[in-house]
C-alpha cells in the first residue's frame, strides 16, 4: 500500500476555495430568486451583485443558514434572519426592501397554501387574540412612534411638508367632511384604536359616537382620554368587534380595521353596516389597507406582525362586502403615497428612540419592527401595497354629497346637500 | 226538455258587467306585477289603484293587448306599448316610470337570457351596425337637444343651477383636471362622439390627441370643426374602435363608450390601455354608466335604443379591465344625480321641440325618444344606474396626484406632482 502525500494548491492557480466558490454559486442562485434586484449579496469573502445596474444596498449573510433559508422562501425567512441578525443591510434599509419588492411582486405568484390560509375563520376568540398580540405590546411603546394622539393609521400630508402630528388631524377632518357630518347625527365606528376619531367626531362636528374595540389596553386609555376631556356623555366606548353592532345610525365609519376582518367574513361586515345605516340619510366610510389585485399578504408580516390579516383589493370589498345589500360606492381616493410617507415618520422616530434606548424589549423585537416599518413604506412606495378610503350610500339614496368642492374648501357644509336641486 | 229563459239581471244588484270586472281583475294582477309601485292603472271604466299611498300618475291602457303585454313582461313591453300610444300616462311621465323602477328593481331577478345576451361577441361589425344605429340617427336630431357642442355624455354641474351648456365645459375641464394634462402630452381618446372632448384637450391644455370613434356621422362633423378652429394639426380622428388603437401614449381617456364594449371585451380593453400608457408617466380615465352590482340593462333600452348595450359593475371594471393588466384604481367619482339632471336638461329641450314639431320622423319614434329619456332620468334618480369616473395608472407608478384639491381650486397645477416630495 502506498501513501502519496497530496500536492499543496497553490492559491494564485486555483482561485478562490471551494465553499467560496459554493457561496458565489448559492449568492447567485439566490440572486435570481429575487428576480435580480439590483442588490449585492455578500457572504464571507463571497460575494455576486445582480446585473440590474448599480446595487442600492448589500445584504451580508452571518452564516450559511440564513442563506439557505432564503433560497427555500426568501418572503419567510428574509424578515426572521434580519431580527436574529445573520442578515445585515449595508445602505439604506427602505431602498433595499423596495428594489426587492418590485423585483419580487413581478416574479413570484403565491402559493396555494398562502391563499387558503386568507379563509380562515376568525371566529371572536381568534380576533381576541389576533388583536391583543398586536395592539397590546404596551401605550407606552406606541407613544414612542406615533403621533400625540395615538393614530395608527395612514395620515393625510395636505402637502408633504407637514407634520406628523397635523398630517394625523388632517386625516380626521378629511374623513369627517367625506361624510358631511351634521351636528345630533349619531355615528358607530368599528374598531376606533386608541379613540382619537370618536372623539374628533364628537368634538369638532357635534356628533354622538359609539365605538367599537377589542383592544382592552386601547379601551382603557380612549375612556380615560374622553372622560379628562368631558366627551364622555357623547363618545361611548364599547368592546367588541363589528359583530356585535347592534345600533341604528347615520354614518357608519371604520378606519384600519377591515385588514383585520378576514375575507370569509366581509359578507357578515356588510350586512352589519347595511342593518345599522339609515336608508335615506345613511353613509359610510372604509378605510383600509388594499392591493390592485386580490393577493395574501407578505407571509412574514402575517406570520410575525399581523397574525390573520388580509389586504384586499377593491374589487373584493366591492363584491363581497357592500354589493350583495346594496351599497352604493360614491367616493374612492388611493392615498398610497401619504402611508409611504405616514411610515416614514414612524419609522423615523422608532429609530430614534431605539437609538436612545428607549424602545424596550429585547433586540430581536426590535429588529423586527425596524424591518416591519421599513418594509411597509417600502411596500406602499413600490404600489405593492394601496390605501383605500371608500365612502358609500344605501343605493338610490339622497346621502351622497352634489360635489367634493367641500372637502377642499373652507365653508365645508356647503357641500352636502345644501346645493342640491 | 224545458227552455227557461234567463232573468235579465239587475245591474243594481250585480255590479259591473263580466269583463270590467275582468279587467279589474287584470289591473289588479299588474299592479302586483309591478311590485305595488304607488301607480293608478286603467282601462276603459276599470281602474286600480296599487295601496302604496297616493298614486303618482295614472297608466291608461288604450285596449286589452297592452295590459296582456305588460302582465307578461313589463319592461319590455311598457316601452313599446307606450311608444305605439296603447298607453298613456297621466301625471309626470319621470315619477311614474321612476315609481315603477323602484319597485321593480326590489321584485323582480333578471332571466338566464337576459344574462347570456350579456355576453355575446362585439365584432368590430356587429360594433359598428350597433353604433350605427345609434349615433347616425343625424347630427341635425341631435342638435335639437344637446347642448351647444354636442356632449352626449353625463355633464357636471358645479352647481345644480349651472346651465348645460356650462356643465359640459365643466365635465370638460373636470376630466382634464382628473388627469392632470401637461402641454406637449399624448393623448387617445376611446370613442370620441362629436370630438368635443378631444378639441377642448388640445385647445385648454396644450396636448396632442388622437381620437377613435366608429360613427361616421360624427366623424365628419369632428373633423370639420377641427379644421375650422385650426386645431386639426393637434388633433386626429381616426376611424376605429379601441381595438385598433396602437399608439403609445401620456394619457388614455374615454367618455361614454364603455357601455358599448360588451363585458366579454373588457379583457381586450385592459390590454389596449396598459399597452398604450407609458408606464411611469401614465394615467387614465374611465366614464361610464355603471351599477351597484352586475345586472343587464333594462331589456326594452338594449331592444330599441342601444343594441348590446351593458352598464357594468365597478367591481367588473376592476375585474376585467384593470386587475388583469396591473392598472390601479387611483380615484373614484359617482356623479350619479348629475346624469339624472343632464337627462332633465334634454328631456326638456327636446320635449320643446317636439312640441313645436321640430323632431321630425315618425310619432313612434318621438315617443320612443321621450320615454327613452324619461326613463333614463328615472334610472338614475333611483339608483338603478350609477355614473362612474375612475381614474387610473400603472400600478406604482409615480403619475397619480398628491391629493385631490387642484380639482377644485383655481390654480390646478399645484396639484399634479409639484407638491411631491
Amino acid at each position: 500500500m502506498k501513501v502519496t502525500a497530496r500536492p499543496v494548491p497553490d492559491p494564485s492557480l486555483t482561485g478562490p476555495p471551494v465553499t467560496e466558490r459554493l457561496d458565489g454559486l448559492l449568492l447567485r442562485r439566490l440572486a435570481a430568486r429575487m428576480g435580480f434586484a439590483p442588490l449585492r449579496y455578500a457572504l464571507g469573502r463571497s460575494t455576486f451583485a445582480a446585473p440590474a445596474g448599480p446595487p442600492v444596498a448589500t445584504l451580508r449573510f452571518r452564516d450559511r443558514r440564513a442563506l439557505f433559508g432564503l433560497l427555500l422562501d426568501p418572503e419567510v425567512h428574509f424578515g426572521d434572519a434580519y431580527a436574529d441578525g445573520r442578515i445585515e443591510i449595508e445602505g439604506d434599509l427602505v431602498a433595499a426592501v423596495e428594489a426587492a419588492y418590485r423585483a419580487l411582486e413581478s416574479a413570484g405568484r403565491p402559493s396555494l397554501l398562502a391563499w387558503l390560509g386568507t379563509w380562515r375563520r376568525h371566529s371572536l376568540p381568534r380576533a381576541r387574540t389576533n388583536v391583543h398580540r398586536h395592539y397590546d405590546l404596551g401605550n407606552d411603546f406606541y407613544a414612542l412612534w406615533l403621533d400625540r394622539q395615538l393614530l395608527y393609521t395612514c395620515a393625510y400630508f395636505e402637502s408633504p411638508e407637514m407634520s406628523l402630528d397635523e398630517a394625523q388631524v388632517a386625516k380626521m377632518d378629511h374623513v369627517c367632511r367625506k361624510l358631511g357630518l351634521r351636528p345630533g347625527e349619531t355615528v358607530v365606528e368599528a374598531g376606533c384604536g386608541w379613540g382619537a376619531l370618536a372623539l374628533h367626531m364628537a368634538r369638532g362636528y357635534g356628533v354622538r359616537v359609539r365605538a367599537y374595540n377589542l383592544s382592552q389596553e386601547q379601551l382603557a386609555w380612549a375612556r380615560e382620554r374622553a372622560r379628562r376631556e368631558g366627551l364622555d356623555g357623547r363618545v361611548e366606548f364599547a368592546e367588541g368587534d363589528y359583530r356585535t353592532i347592534r345600533d341604528r345610525c347615520d354614518v357608519f365609519v371604520s378606519v384600519g380595521m377591515l385588514e383585520h376582518v378576514g375575507r370569509r367574513s366581509y359578507g357578515e361586515l356588510g350586512r352589519v353596516i347595511a342593518r345599522s345605516l339609515d336608508r335615506n340619510r345613511g353613509r359610510g366610510l372604509l378605510h383600509f389597507i388594499g392591493r390592485d389585485r386580490p393577493r395574501p399578504l407578505n407571509a412574514w408580516i402575517r406570520r410575525r406582525i399581523f397574525p390573520g390579516a388580509y389586504a384586499p383589493a377593491l374589487t373584493e370589498v366591492g363584491q363581497r362586502v357592500l354589493e350583495p345589500v346594496g351599497l352604493s360606492v360614491v367616493d374612492v381616493e388611493n392615498l398610497r403615497e401619504h402611508y409611504a410617507l405616514t411610515l416614514r415618520h414612524w419609522r423615523q422616530r422608532y429609530e430614534r428612540a431605539a437609538a436612545e434606548g428607549r424602545v424596550g424589549f429585547d433586540e430581536r423585537f426590535r429588529r423586527t419592527w425596524q424591518l416591519y416599518l421599513a418594509g411597509s413604506e417600502a411596500a406602499f412606495r413600490t404600489g405593492s401595497l394601496q390605501l383605500f378610503q371608500v365612502v358609500f350610500a344605501p343605493g338610490g339614496s339622497g346621502a351622497a354629497p352634489w360635489t367634493r368642492r367641500g372637502l377642499y374648501s373652507e365653508d365645508m357644509g356647503l357641500s352636502w346637500n345644501a346645493l342640491k336641486s
